[in-house]
């Protein structure tokens, strides 16, 4: 566990864009993004890329959970409803998981508990494991 | 194409992450992004989300180019590649496009013409004018 | 939901594939296929275009239970685990409801529980009535 | 490409709904299926699910013309227009091919020329060699 710390640690991009990891174990994630002026797109909403960027940091921290590197091959994601302001949420699910491959569902919330988008993710798993990575 | 102009410059994520955009017209656009080390996730490898961003910014200009505005329904992404290093493209080619539904496929390569992923994302086109937005 | 029983009956590529719908109501949806020769692909395996349209069959019924024409618009599958004979299921949860636009999650499951594949999909809700479409 | 043709053969739910492969070869295949009421959907239109089973057809014939099994693991399809009657074509191109992992996309027209879906699907390569399958 003390390799998947660092893991989370190590994502830049995550925190250069204001990604804070709440929780995660085994097959799941949870995650926060406070909304700032700098996740707004052209339209004074929450950028796209924002919301797959909170969703994806889970992926990956699940997806690597298992302590071998999982590399995202496909993604998929639904948009309901457009944001402003506020906190949004992203947590993981493990929906299925194979040697090789392995898919999670990744909700997105508001602060209200309504849906803002729903991403499902299939990695790749490789041999490496994240210990030698994070070194 | 001032107002688009306008909304080009107001994407307040796009330059938060570094994206440039580099043309755009009816239907298509062209952005690139200097990858930095606020782009590496935790493996040291450009994050799944910047490449997404890269893409979904091409695909909101390209999307609202028409005039009205489009919002980012469903989305689509398959990555081929890691990438470190250099420079990242992406180009959105129109693929249908109908009154309140439009379709786009954003192609994200390195500088060596590498195909790093491949984007299919679908917009609704609501009645709002752009002109109106970027006021 | 008169309307809506003609509406089952009358899938006419569901009944020459060999789906039984099991039960249904506002927004789910529940089928089944006895898995047959005419469903193998080349490798002797069910053909996924046979579980995609399992899944698909109830996505058509769950997002048309409303009363009104839903089409689809986007649709992602991830497949987890080939299969070969027995019986699949496919049910349906609706994920997001507006009056434009509407998101399904449909599980498939072969009948030792196993998760075959996880199908999302959008439709795009027309003003026409079911009722007027069965008529 | 002796294996291939007995491949190709093999694909017993593609005959079961009419789809007729034309050409394939080394990364490629396009196939034909004409519009029947079989085909038809509760509203009168060609199933999504035909739909979907015509171009997975191209995809799997593509996929597997390297000579080594390959399986479906995501696809995306957008629909774009809907169809009642005619033919439908769906022909494959591959946009990325590693030893594990294969991406494809996959254009749907009717005989007009006019894009009816655009379908986009990974597989995972596998060690087995067609040649194997199909004695």
């Amino acid at each position: 566990m003390d390799s998947l710390n660092k893991f989370v640690q190590q994502d830049q991009f995550a925190r250069h864009i204001g990604i804070e990891m709440l929780h995660y174990g085994k097959g799941t994630a949870k995650a926060r993004m406070e909304i700032g002026n700098h996740h707004r797109n052209s339209a004074g909403m929450v950028h796209g890329g924002a919301i797959f960027s909170l969703a994806d940091a889970v992926f990956s921290i699940a997806s690597n959970s298992h302590g071998t590197l999982a590399v995202a091959i496909n993604v998929s994601i639904s948009f309901f409803k457009a944001t402003t302001k506020g906190t949004l949420f992203a947590e993981a699910e493990e929906v299925s998981f194979n040697p090789k491959l392995a898919t999670y569902l990744i909700t997105v919330t508001d602060d209200a508990g309504n849906k803002i988008a729903l991403f499902q993710g299939t990695v790749y798993r490789k041999k490496d494991s994240i210990a030698d990575i994070v070194k």
